[in-house]
């Protein structure tokens, strides 16, 4: 196999105040615009379009009572290639029923009609409150600009639009040099709030000009949201909406990457995923309310599952997380979680507990030279790094989360999502 | 079987503020004192003595890092009958290793030495901050004051000496008339955080004068729990120290209560479950951070277990309980949380969802004469009534929760527990 350089260092960190440009993939333009449905004074509506012979592939929430674009976007993937994808933000069209599946049709059909396409080529997403009837006049009314203002450079304009208590927007991009190929990596993403597991009110759009057959791009999705969006939790809860779609265009001029044996496969994936673990940790950094990043790594499980339990209790814990926002290296209850995750052959004798470097408990005991008020001053930091040691196995996993704040609770009093 | 009288206007409600004493129970004396092991200038130490021939039981936490206190309380409870029972407030002793053992033990011991028992008769609990080891001296030194003070007359004194976060006592008191039989059932509990399903930082002891069967006690408590402490969350944290003791001293003159065909069980079991079901929504109303009480009722689940699946899925999502704080009739954020219960025949065909006695989905659909405003001002009220229904099914089930408020983030961010 050749020589994979992941260069990292070409991944462009975007926040709110900056105007950079992520790298553009050749194949994918991008516009957005002001629906007025929703918001006022901001851009609501993205339209992606992809160019031909592209590979797509959706991974969508898991929850039972998915969004009436889920249910159409669901359908239109099975039954034709995609081409063009269009956002709404403000309203997720969820709880809507019948009305709310024709409503997100009628968008497609819209889209279909002036771009000279079938309507199954368009895949319709929805993001913002539940339970309200989307409106698609608004909506249809812009489509002709959006068509006309299509560009390879508006990923930044992109991910604007897309968000909803979105404090910064979410650009990653990368590259990675296969061979005598240079493939590059781009996505954008939305979520703050209701954020677990298999993708809550997320949306992520990741695209490379590398050449992949459908199937394995599916594998490839997968495996990568396995290492990102899989893995944080803010909340608990999860959307109705969630979605993660991979687009490979193939127009960085290599061969069809068609099986898993590849040449390339394996630095491609790791730039996939480095992109996504990148957006995923953004989603956790602008959680709601968040004032601290926190990495849970569990290891000494027998399976990766029974690490993913503690780790997940343990974030997921309101009372864990209470103290992260206080940064008080209250042990007691990282214990308490752990106890009750569930995973029934824990020994307390087996269990150690780090934070930031500093071992708390080992072998199920406080060290003898632990010392308080070192790591009480080491989460004042913005990110902290909690390991878990559960047993003798040799699983291990990681889950990021955020610290459970007062705005946390101001947000969610007081915003409708 | 005689007619059965569950006289609930008997039953007294406590609050902090006042100081009435519950119905006594022949058989069982309290007494409570300061130690001043952490707690300056109030009572942390009860001692509760049980007559001889008395049953007791006792459920503890399913956290499996249980506290040392509950380690050498279960092994009590297998050697000897219980005589006494000893709570301190302030240390849970918790994830203390073998010195929180013996230090546990070590109380046992002096309240056998002093009292004339064995140490096994004796049974210690604990409640308060994990992780920090219990010194043992103080509490030693007032025990022989708290056995020269007991008293049948002390359940308030005892209900607020146990009291850790908590803001209000809790005491209940029902009395049950059998044939020619009055039973008093007597109880106070404590907890307010890290509650959830198979009780959390709660201790509850709850006293009888009726005669009956340990065997059988097992099975009362047992259902009683199902139907109480067993059906409540705050923040869904388990705590390592949980325990409800439930004593039956057989003083009130009546035959022994051996099986569930006895004429006496129906309505002691009422009983019982009465005062378990109150002190149980005491500590929901009296939850960490709580401005509302929120009765959420499932039905039409094939099982029950399906209905508590979707009851606790709802009752534990942040999201959930800050629009309950706002008072903001959010269903969408209740549709979501049904969604992803992990019940999996649910469909949304079938669903229901009433705030209050106002219906606001039907079939799935949003009921047209659905007035939002309404029900936003049903929700300021303290006490909120949610009708789930998500199938034809026979089953039902109904799980207390309270709100999520700044003040609960206050309480956990600043407070050691």
């Amino acid at each position: 196999m050749n020589p994979v350089r992941v260069d990292q260092g070409k991944s462009i960190k975007t926040v709110m105040e900056r105007s950079v440009n992520p790298a553009a993939i050749s194949g994918v333009r991008l516009a957005s615009g002001a629906s007025g449905s929703k918001y006022v004074g901001r851009a609501d509506l993205t339209l992606i379009e992809i160019a031909e012979h592209s590979s797509v592939c959706c991974l969508f929430t898991s929850n039972k009572f998915c969004a009436a674009p889920v249910t159409v976007a669901k359908n239109h993937l099975s039954e034709a290639s995609t081409r063009y994808m269009i956002i709404n933000a403000g309203n997720a069209n969820a709880g809507t029923g019948v009305d709310g599946e024709e409503s997100a049709l009628r968008i497609c059909e819209t889209v279909a009609r002036l771009a000279g396409c079938a309507p199954a080529e368009v895949l319709p997403f929805s993001t913002g409150v539940i339970g309200e009837q989307l409106d698609d006049t608004p909506i249809g009314r812009i489509i002709p600009d959006l068509l006309s203002s299509l560009s390879a450079e508006n990923w930044f304009a992109a991910a604007s639009a897309i968000m909803t208590t979105d404090l910064v927007r979410k650009i990653r991009s990368t590259q990675v040099t296969c061979g005598d190929t240079v493939y590059t990596v781009t996505g954008i993403a939305k979520g703050s709030g209701m954020i677990k597991p298999n993708m809550a009110t997320m949306l992520a759009y990741v695209a490379t000009d590398a050449s992949v057959d459908p199937n394995l791009l599916q594998t490839l999705a997968k495996d990568s949201a396995e290492k990102s969006f899989h893995r944080i939790t803010i909340d608990g809860d999860t959307s109705t909406n969630d979605a993660f779609a991979l687009i490979a265009t193939g127009q960085a001029g290599s061969d069809l990457i068609a099986t898993a044996q590849h040449d390339h496969y394996h630095g491609l994936t790791e730039a996939v995923t480095t992109v996504c673990r990148l957006l995923a940790q953004d989603i956790v950094r602008d959680g709601e309310g968040a004032t601290k990043f926190v990495s849970v790594h569990v290891k000494g499980g027998r399976a990766e599952e029974e690490c993913l339990q503690v780790a997940y209790t343990i974030a997921e814990s309101s009372l864990v997380k209470t103290a992260f926002f206080a940064g008080d290296p209250n042990w007691g209850r990282i214990l308490a979680a752990i106890g009750r995750a569930g995973v029934d052959t824990i020994a307390i004798d087996d269990l150690s507990i780090s934070i930031g470097g500093h071992v708390i408990l080992d072998g199920g005991r406080l060290v003898t030279d632990y010392n308080e008020a070192d790591v009480a001053a080491l989460m004042q930091l913005k990110e902290i790094e909690l390991i878990i040691g559960i047993g003798s196995g040799d699983a291990c996993t990681t889950v990021w989360t955020c610290d459970l704040s007062y705005d946390y609770v101001k947000i969610n009093a007081e915003y409708r999502s």
